[in-house]
């Protein structure tokens, strides 16, 4: 039999909280978790630092993967199907998409990419493509078929209502993330009828669209997204963590760069400080490696090095003071003064982190990030921008909100000791 | 005021997806919480290698001791409060015991154990009592309060209704497990209704005894307890990964011991290999520096350290077949030299694991392993034990069950090349 | 196109806590919710009395219906579908079955059963078989389409697999009930993962058998069983105020056969009273009509009509003890003396009540109730009682457990004023 | 002991599918429950005609009561003690408040009010101050005291912060039914942090005020409000078995007026026809009863009381069009008349039924209904409206939402035989 429509002999499940089953028939697919690259990804967490803020959210992006995977089969599986837009020979490559398009995500991603100045979607596209256990996997289906799932993800595919299942402002990446970052989180947002949802998407030329019966249920959704940003993801103290985060990889290149000698060679690292970076390198990176070097980091002799690490490993974290960058520039270039004369480094404590999002938006032409409004089937047979119809998201559409927050370790500022004077001064000025 | 009594100047909750908020008032318990002993516990996964199967289960042993502390305080704070049989002056050390009762669990703790000869709760008592930040916490409310903590936990303490509360068949340890494992991995066992179990629990002289009227939801936890033992602590797969972990690690001590040289030196296990444990050595494992020493040690030249580190990481388990122990232990050493004569080590690749567990039992004088029986407080005052009371728990008292099973490399049986013959021959004896 | 096999324009569907979505495509299900004789279900209550002591169970048997009907319609449109071992053909019958299995139930069903001496097993067939808005729907279908339904509720049915799934010891029927009785109880028992029973479930020759994997599933079902007929069917009080609804019934019809004039002609009970019941007598009938002529009796001259009236509209419920019948037979004889001196009529005011339940058995020829039992199928393709497979079931097999209480006014024992003395005695001899 | 503080001898718990347990230590609380005019709230139901639509919705407004003593008694018991701004001696008012808010509603109360000009909330205060079992147990605490409940529900009371917690935009009588109404419904709206919100809740001198950091959950709050009310309580569908139940009240009050004679005398309305209603007359009444007529009035000479009584009693509702009062009043007038020439009287068969809502807002002095803002409680000490501080709540602020729908018998319209080319054209209007 063909492989690309190779059935497994009796289908297999995984017990899923979230989706309490995610269904595998598809050899490809079980093939696909199989490889090593797919398996990496229960070393990278989903939320990166938030478990350090809500102790629940430990899980990884290879539960992610699956539930977006699993979201897509039902799409096609048990809505889309015999449905005359939809095109049953787009199946295959848009189950892979689904499930791989996290594949290049490396540990605590955000942090990491910046420091470095890398891409993990980039990376995603490397993996499928290079020489690997995926691309394997994907090659026996066709020579070209690595290409075409690359595309979907990069959202280069010829067909857009392929690539907007799975990056639109209502897909299913989004709609597993919320209700499974929930879930592991405990809070209480994220809840949405999702089972709804699906069952009122139909596929149309060029997008999903959403049968206007279900305008409540896409609703709830907005608002779901619109909590978990500002209550989960955006939360000041796992922001703390990860400037800390940042702060350990930059100071580690940084010294690097310069020469200095570790006690223990950092091995995992050198081709990312040297800014020669194989694929392989790449790869073989995970969260437990970074966290065993800040361990290792912890005994440097670099004062700074081994004091970040400590504070990310036993989580004595960064305080923090909201900060307006449009009226209170002055102050900060104040307050970097008072830390230089007070010997404590400015760009390594006392960090300037700001947030923003967007919580939806209808098509502007020409932004930099065009986005593809959420279109409503009317019962005529058109459809409508979702903004024109609900009040309340045409209330948030187009609002971007930002959040910008002063860190620095307090109970330096605290402590007794040198530079009593100085550090009550800046006290005072955090304070305002 | 009184480090003992010392309240937060406003309450902390942390938010938790099995008791919604865990809440702490005390100071002492807070400060218990920001100790690195304590935040290391989120380096060491609550079920080890059971993620391999359930993948939602990545939650770590930070959150259950949270929740085993959350359920004692409810016991003391909602319930026992006023209770005349309750003494008010055990609430501390009963709460600060809860919260640290796991402290001193190693990375996938059973496997570790094992092969190192180890057993963490003397290292939960050696860091309770050593030199650390937890100890130094609680020398703070007094000196000898560390002992007192440390003997709650150890069984040793000599109010026994204080132990019942985290160490008897009916405490809150396993109450935070089942629901907790349940909630995480997602399974549908594990359900019960503790606040009505709360609600009944009763202190009595030497345990905490539970009204008649509760009887039924003990019942219901007795049997999410069997459920989730057969279902998840015993499933089969990962006991494959768990025995190629623990093989693992007798293979790395076994080349330390025989002085093969790691391309990597080994440093965190030296003390381990050499067995000359000093905490501090214990403290700075976990599970993220186990995982860093497994992908590196899948480069090693040994082709069995390389090739179990790489079935771990990249999960290719075992196989496995049903074995009885009683009746086929000629079959075993039969394999075993049928394994010798393929070429495949049998020690690493043919393992005979076995487990048991007995779901409740009544007191029997003199057993290795004396139970405290649970006592139901029936309307007259007295106590009558739980399986004289219910039929469901008689059927199942003090009947142990057990598993045996045969583990090995299926996949390597089945390749074509050298040994052919033989290893068909291993196959059709493997499978009866 | 063939009634039959008519599908809807759009698929319906009904919004339901307990399985998220009742999906209904069938023409011939349309048309079947939407008759008089199923409307109706909507004002018997599922649960009967037991909303006197769980305030949620105020559910009706319209939604226990609908719900057994969506269970089967996931076993045949989900799963059974495309297997060998199950006939097509056999699809709308036991759908149609499965809606309307209860259609027969009068208003508090057991209780008015037993006082008219009914079976509602025999109203369900003859509102199927009768000339009612179901009988042409059906009609519609086929002119022997009607009896075909009928006998699937009726056991008589030749396919005894189809008979199965909505009467065994694992059918539809119970997996709804269960659920649903513990949704709305809001108790915690009741839950299992029908999810994964159904995907067990494998039509075999005479039965739906489940796959051996699934055993545990089964294991949890019969135990969430077990605990709802204890626990809430069963429950003290609830029998209480069925007791009293009993005795209401019961005087009713006493004082109507002694010519007793009532003050409002019991109109809707004429043909009950003088046993002499047309099809339509029975359906006209409901609680709402149950309770306004119970409102109606407060207010006649009869004291003891009036007063279990009363007793039942503002639960003012008997108290009860235990009672043994095997040696407490003198004990009762010796209370009715007592309380006919009392003037207390013992026939309304001393009511022993008792209730027993099996929670599981295998087959045994002969038995009065013969019952299919559970069979597993296991890897060998042949089939194994689930009592020999599984512990926990072998140990409640087959066990009958029993429960006898004595129901009386105690409140009226207390009151002071006459036969003060006698009073006294009766407490003591109920006091034990 | 004092009446007032009397508890009882053991806690009373009622298992409550939405708060697990509702607690009642009060003896005034317990015996309040006891009584008839409370215990008739269980033959009312919570959401009047829902049911029809969302076959869940069957539970009863003493659920709901229940429910929202609960959660005062958890704010009062749990958070507001020991807060220095709370005033104990106003715990049992407000309790007692809480419970007995909802005892004047009539069966389906809404239309009920509407055809026989009355208000729920004067019966409410009348049964509290009338010769009622509820007044006796008031009574026993003071004189006085059935008058400060009664005030309290009526807002006159003088304590307004006692007023807030159960009558203001978000208070304990919102925060029930929103779950409690989700819950039984099955919908996925109504789910919002209610734990979070208590414990962010601090009485202030005139209201009941939130902490900003609780501001998230009551966003989510007011979204579930505002869904709910769009979803679930203005469901067209179900606004059409209100609008029958509205034309068959008033029919059968029309022809009474008209002196026509009811096969069975109306007796249960007949104060209600002839607008001379006793409190004994309103007690009596409860939806069992009018259910029972509705089905007596089926057999009825008049051929609007007997088909719009079949229409409800057997679910066959009127199907509706949207209508735009603003603009289409001259259709409604030229429906009105066709529907006269077509012998179908508009009066019964062509209704005009419209509902809006104002989902929050903010205090506007002058206002036909004054509404007390829901204010939070800043870091600072000082209180902000809460549209002033979310962009969300202030998007829908003050935005009051309509929606006018015409109802008719469509099938009527379809139906062949007399008045075929009317109906043909009444239809064409009514499609526009």
């Amino acid at each position: 039999m063909d492989y690309a429509t190779k059935k497994l002999a009796e289908e297999k499940v995984f017990k899923d909280p979230v989706h309490r089953y995610i269904h595998v028939r598809d050899q490809v697919i079980w093939d696909l978790i199989g490889t090593r690259e797919f398996q990496r990804l229960r070393r990278i967490k989903q939320l990166g630092t938030t478990y350090l803020v809500f102790h629940g959210a430990e899980h990884s992006r290879f539960s992610h993967s699956l539930g977006v995977y699993e979201i897509v089969r039902r799409m096609v599986d048990d809505i889309f199907i015999d449905m005359p837009e939809w095109d049953e020979s787009e199946r295959l490559v848009v189950l892979c998409a689904a499930l791989l398009h996290d594949l290049g995500h490396g540990p605590f991603s955000h942090s990491f990419e910046h420091v470095f100045d890398l891409d993990h979607e980039e990376f995603t596209r490397a993996i499928i493509l290079g020489d690997t256990e995926v691309n394997h996997v994907l090659t026996r289906v066709s020579p070209e078929f690595p290409q075409k799932v690359s595309d979907v993800i990069a959202k280069t595919y010829e067909n857009k209502q392929v690539v907007s299942m799975i990056s639109s402002q209502i897909d299913a990446d989004r709609m597993d993330y919320l209700q499974r970052d929930a879930y592991f989180t405990g809070v209480s947002y994220g809840h949405f009828d999702m089972e709804r949802i699906l069952r009122v998407m139909r596929p149309k030329e060029e997008q999903v669209v959403i049968k206007s019966s279900g305008m409540h249920a896409v609703e709830d959704y907005i608002m779901s997204r619109y909590q978990m940003y500002w209550q989960v993801y955006f939360h000041p103290v796992s922001r703390s963590a990860e400037v800390i985060l940042t702060k350990i990889l930059h100071r580690a290149k940084d010294l690097s760069q310069g020469n200095y000698q570790f006690k223990q060679d950092p091995t995992h690292f050198m081709a990312f400080f040297q800014n020669n970076i194989e694929l392989e390198d790449y790869i073989a990176l995970d969260e437990n490696i970074l966290l065993t070097y800040f361990q290792m980091w912890m005994q440097e002799s670099d004062p700074i090095l081994s004091d970040l690490s400590r504070r990310f490993i036993n989580r004595k974290l960064f305080k923090y003071i909201e900060f307006d960058p449009a009226n209170e520039y002055e102050k900060l270039s104040d307050l970097k003064e008072l830390f230089y004369q007070a010997g404590i480094d400015p760009k390594y404590y006392l960090v300037h982190d700001s947030i923003s999002d967007l919580p939806y938006d209808f098509y502007r032409p020409g932004e930099e990030e065009e986005r593809v409004p959420i279109q409503l089937l009317m019962p005529n047979g058109k459809t409508r921008e979702l903004s024109r119809c609900s009040e309340i998201v045409e209330a948030i559409s187009g609002k971007r909100r930002s959040d910008h927050k002063l860190y620095f370790p307090e109970e330096v500022l605290l402590q007794d000791g040198t530079q009593k004077t100085l550090k009550k001064q800046i006290l005072k000025v955090l304070r305002g």
